[in-house]
């Protein structure tokens, strides 16, 4: 079934309006009409079966019938990662909504070698892997900063999981009490020393190995959430 | 350091012929000259350093130095998976190297919906992804088969982790001894009621749950080769 993320209040009864964007995918890509059923969500009421109820070349309405899901919520895990080129970068974006991160966020490492990265567009992403993936909830997107001044303003009760490539060949594994996490991913070409050396200090960063090869950014940041997940989050 | 795959034997000495595609990617694109040097492998010998000794626009010449890395080999997995869009299947065969997996075979379930499988293109990603990643070996690619005649003709001693959408929110897990494995990664729409009825008769068949959303196919094959990985692959 067709799954749409709309920003409208949903409850039983409900008339939902359509934008020209939506009315155009619903009628003009997935050829529904009066009577066929959607799946909506808001990010804040669950999910909910509408009914086509008109349908119109710049819109159309649903009517919201019963609730499907209810609201739910990801675990308390932030995807922090350095931008790379622009289709990886919606990758990592996707992968993120999908692994069941909270909060992904942008961060310029010393060698992050990035166009401008475009928040937007990341946000337009995030709701098209929430409408796939079955999520009730949105990530928030935050606008991109650097890991220095991000690692400065840390709150220390969010541990920080970094993916360390110089602990290649250490067994894969994170350990620790559910609860605030973060998870960092760097750029294709690593940290610098000085990145490393301070990330090594820092009382609540944990380094963990991803295997014996060199993964791309985006395989590493599924790969990541993996062994979050299943050792920490909602895949247990 | 530039890291390219060779079809020529490499031992210290010896002098190896670029075609004009390797000419073009060192002396065009990453700009080297004579005496600087190259990481070479040809999935038998290893890696090798190499220096350039001859630049041309058609061609060039590589002298072996010094190994640097011995012949390696992946844990004995392979990947099957059901080829989804172009390019979603490009990052599955490239995300299937970097987690290493030994062989990657297409199987065409009952939903499967894709263009025609270019095995030759599928071969190009695994010599760059093997290349990036750091591998001193290439996968095998396999030729696209009927899933039902691939499990007809199985050998019993290579156990199947197969991914299994209706196990959602049981704990993502897989266990058992080390030793031959395959990954099955069905398509978007996921198995047929056939399809799962057969694979859970099957003695050598464990079903696994990938955690309570619905993912892509190329995040599925990540997440997999992950939890494989880390429970009994080279991540231990």
């Amino acid at each position: 079934m067709v799954r749409v993320y709309v920003e409208h209040p949903l409850s039983a009864g409900q008339t939902v309006p359509l934008t020209e964007a939506q009315a155009h995918y619903l009628f003009g890509v997935m050829r529904l009409a009066v009577g066929d059923t959607v799946a909506l969500f808001n990010g804040q009421d669950g999910a909910w079966d509408a009914a086509v109820a008109q349908v119109g070349k710049r819109g159309g309405d649903l009517v919201v019938q019963a609730q499907t899901q209810a609201q739910g919520a990801p675990p308390d895990l932030w995807l922090l990662f350095a931008p790379v080129k622009k289709a990886r970068t919606d990758f990592i974006v996707e992968k993120a909504v999908e692994m069941g991160a909270a909060r992904i966020a942008p961060v310029m490492t010393d060698y992050t070698n990035a166009e401008r990265v475009r928040v937007d567009k990341m946000a337009a992403h995030v709701r098209e892997a929430a409408e796939q993936c079955g999520a009730t909830w949105l990530p928030a997107v935050a606008e991109p900063a650097r890991l220095d001044r991000t690692l400065a303003g840390w709150d220390a009760s969010r541990r920080l999981m970094w993916c360390d490539e110089s602990r290649a060949g250490m067994p894969a594994r994170v350990t620790g009490d559910p609860g605030p996490w973060a998870i960092l991913i760097g750029p294709e070409g690593g940290f610098s020393q000085a990145e490393r050396a301070r990330l090594s200090a820092l009382p609540f960063a944990h380094p963990v190995s991803l295997g014996p090869r060199i993964l791309r950014a985006d395989t590493a940041a599924v790969a990541a959430m993996t062994l979050w997940q299943t050792a920490l989050g909602d895949w247990r």
